[in-house]
């Protein structure tokens, strides 16, 4: 599951611009995420500038990326970020994925003005599905961004009552994962980070699948990754991890995730501009200040993964090999 | 300056409800202030819903707040909140309230998805200004809502580079405020928490506003509390400072305020409710969960408070005094 | 309640040297403690060097305190710190005090090892007190040290279970102190810091008690806000508690309360010395690096606070006053 | 590496009862795990009771281990415990170690009254080889006892400036896990827990060992993940890895880490004592209590260990493989 940017226009870093999607790299990404192999997308997560679209903005790249999809390769799973701060907003942005554009992978997370309670966190998920029942949700659990992650309990009730959620981005490899991947059993698919993938797949064959962001640098390592783990080659595995963890070293994420998160949008639009696979563009206001150590830090980690691509590439790890999930 | 809610419809918690902004109940709220002295009025903090109603609902509610400040006393300091998730989103609500309504006091927090970095903070109200010079600020600083507070050396730039900025609701009586108001000299007005007003005026004269939003479970006690502290009545102003302090005995805000944060807009509105001051109506979704242990404590503050507002007003503490900042 | 340090020896901050304790400087501090009119002594908290001092030295300096106070004011509250890693090291400190110096003031926070649970604080302190019933306890409720404060429910079991606590040292004027302050009624008397003494005495005179480590610095402006608050000389008292503000406006604990917690002991040692109303030594490892910016700020502070002794003298404010609790 | 506990007396949580060390229990269980093949003991960090063993006890304790150990076994690496809350109570515990047991392996936390900052550990350690340059040190790297991690650049810095420190047992397998361990190159072997041991290894071969408190439980296990590990076996080594992952499902500290170290010594004792390869008896004072339903969860963990062992031991996975490191 690729997590690609909302490419932005020279100018987005301006306040006053208004329409700073650029359409046509947009299209450009989702064709070339398709075309070399990724198995689902999801898009308009944090590092997708969810926070800082307008929605007419949203709306535009929403069309953009539901219609490539579309003209591409139509039975990709695809979830499109609806995060507002209410419940009531959120509704209107699916009202606008389901009925104008006929879409219905949702990638949600929750209002992050006040901390959610656990009742508060069931009831908002409930009241969506109660409106939108046809529509399919991967969940977006990330504790910085919404005050808290989701706590098991809550992972059990959604696994038994709502069963349009099919899917959760998770964080880290931490013993909660493993909990909570006792509590949701079958019903909600939990996805690691790619490099934490392998050690979870090991534990449970039930973690089939997985999400990264890295995807958009380039995504053949994460493809030669779900090659080798589905065949069993354990040593490509293994290697192809701990490459993709070396790229990681001069990366914040990894250092230091609650100051990754103050600064995580700017970052990751400098590592993906950095990789080149996507011109991501600037990243939009409030969040486009990024400090000029971090920069460099995050640079050096983007170089590492084009290196890596150039190794898988040479070693032919990405050979055809296609997935239905 | 009083922080009043929105008032709600019967049917607000209901998700598909559309417009739930009571604007007869608002309009009287406001027109009650006014008539019982308050000298100021901010909407649309946390308690205030910002984070919970529409856009459409939001226009509504600023033209009633707006509309009825203008017919009964135009020279009332009025902020109305704008804060979103991004620096474009409330640069647009800005322009309904000042293109539409000709309004220019705004009440804003910052967006919280991420955790704003020092710089970005100053790079945001900076940016907001620069599209609307003509507009005063007062900055809503809560460390809850907004991940971390404003940092002493932001509160020191604001100060010196951003002269919209007038005033700051703050929310504690730490260390931390003495030291903010040696940054912001005169150039902001730190506005503590009505009870804890009195030992801030002790210390700093510069200490002459408060804020208060049980000034909307009836505005009495903090009137006669802002006409004994300026009549230097320090018997009247510890009694009402120490009954005050009495109604908040029970007030989840009070004994942890973290956990006041998860609830704090569903708690607030049971207060209002049961002090019958103004109808708030029910909260709007996703933050509509009290746990019941947390509602019946809310109430019983709110029945002290209705008996101090009896006790002020038997004492006479709440004569003629106006007040021009 | 003053709270003065363990004078060390000048070669106290070298590991390999076994006696640290400046007896003479330990006497005459003592001396002169009693001497300026301080109502109560507390030793062998946090910045008393409980932690630092080896078993025999802490025995060498009960022994000169308790036989100081003995000589000079036998009367005077004084309570010895006996706080260690767990139950049988305390009570073998309280056998000394106890059975050698015949001595039944203990100052006593709790093992910090491992964060307590609120029964095993309880059952801390009735441990203690079933073994030597005859003894007085002052609290020591530090959340740093202790890894989170004495939650309210302990309180309020330790009032009315363990007679033996007649007081708490208490760190910061929240709203928990008022809540506190509740649960143990007048079982327990709630200590606050000089400078948050009159707001809390304004809302309850059974707060008639403070805590100063400022004290060893010169103890005339906490013994004149006592005169003054016990004369209901408020204009004083308001005086008094600004000018202790301000000598606190460059010291660590008032800015980053945590990050003081690192370096509490070094930097209360540079007060200490800069303002020479006591030699107290260098700190004792490894508690003895304090960064060379907070050195200078705390210097200041110390500064600050010999000017506050000679304005409080000119001012003749700490005129004889005895009191009895 | 085989983390036990300290046995104790039936009558050990009494706090009047002076020698708690249950001695021939003790000899016992060294003896039992020298026999069954750990490769490494390190005794006295937190669930060894370090904190609440008296010095008398700790004495009686380390000389059991020491001459058990070398009766039994001569060239077992054995580290025992001198974490204190000075540098100078440690210095004694070492004295005692090596001058009266001639023994040199040592397992060393830090003071924690304080939260140490970085200069203060690296001086902290420093000023022990100073002393004792004939030691060797396992670190005991515990977040939450000792008020923080050791930070990465410690880690470098120990690494390069005191060749003495060998080792270090490391809590959990998070980014800065693989960060730390760049950072100590081949100077120091971070030890992972068991059951992270396997992903660690698959990234590094230099993470060529492992801690385990649960080889108090019965090591065969461990024993038989160190086996699988070191030959290649890696279907064993993921069955295993799984297995003792199985067993955690119900132990508190997988649950929540934080809440665990506030019951970690009674819940381990609790756990060895439902395995019963070591009868380790009651926990001492003041951290003898334990909620009851972390009991049920906890020995429903023991059980499952037991189940293990003999699931291993019927698999004929613990074959005879000597390791020296």
């Amino acid at each position: 599951m690729a997590l690609p940017p909302t490419p932005a226009t020279d100018d987005a870093s301006n306040p006053k611009i208004k329409n700073t999607v650029d359409v046509r790299e947009s299209r450009r990404l989702i064709e070339n995420l398709i075309k070399d192999g990724v198995d689902g997308i999801a898009v308009n997560g944090t590092l997708g500038e969810m926070a800082t679209l307008t929605e007419h903005e949203w709306q535009t790249f929403a069309k953009t990326v539901v219609e490539t999809v579309k003209d591409n390769r139509p039975d990709l799973p695809l979830f499109v970020g609806a995060t507002t701060l209410n419940t009531r907003d959120t509704l209107r942005r699916i009202e606008y994925l389901v009925d104008e554009l006929k879409h219905y992978g949702v990638f949600l997370g929750r209002p992050m003005w006040c901390e959610m309670s656990p009742e508060a966190i069931v009831g908002y998920y409930k009241s969506i599905v109660d409106v939108y029942p046809e529509i399919s949700i991967m969940l977006y659990d990330n504790p910085e961004a919404f005050k808290g992650p989701i706590p098991t309990k809550v992972y059990k009730t959604l696994a038994e009552k709502v069963p349009q959620i099919v899917a959760a981005k998770y964080i880290a490899l931490t013993p909660k994962f493993y909990e909570d991947l006792r509590a949701v059993g079958s019903n909600i698919k939990l996805l690691p980070l790619e490099v934490d993938w392998l050690p979870a797949y090991l534990y449970s064959k039930d973690v089939n699948g997985t999400w990264s962001s890295s995807a958009a640098c380039g995504p053949e390592p994460v493809i030669a990754l779900r090659n080798a783990i589905f065949k069993n080659d354990l040593e490509s595995a293994i290697w192809l991890t701990n490459r993709i963890r070396w790229t990681y070293e001069t990366f914040l994420a990894f250092r230091d995730f609650r100051e990754f998160s103050r600064y995580n949008i700017p970052i990751e639009k400098v590592r993906f501009n950095e990789c080149g696979y996507v011109k991501a563009g600037p990243a939009r206001p409030p969040y486009d200040y990024i400090p000029p150590e971090y920069e460099e830090l995050t640079k050096e980690s983007g170089r590492r993964w084009r290196i890596l691509v150039k190794e898988v590439n040479e070693k032919g790890l990405t050979h055809n090999f296609s997935l239905k999930l």
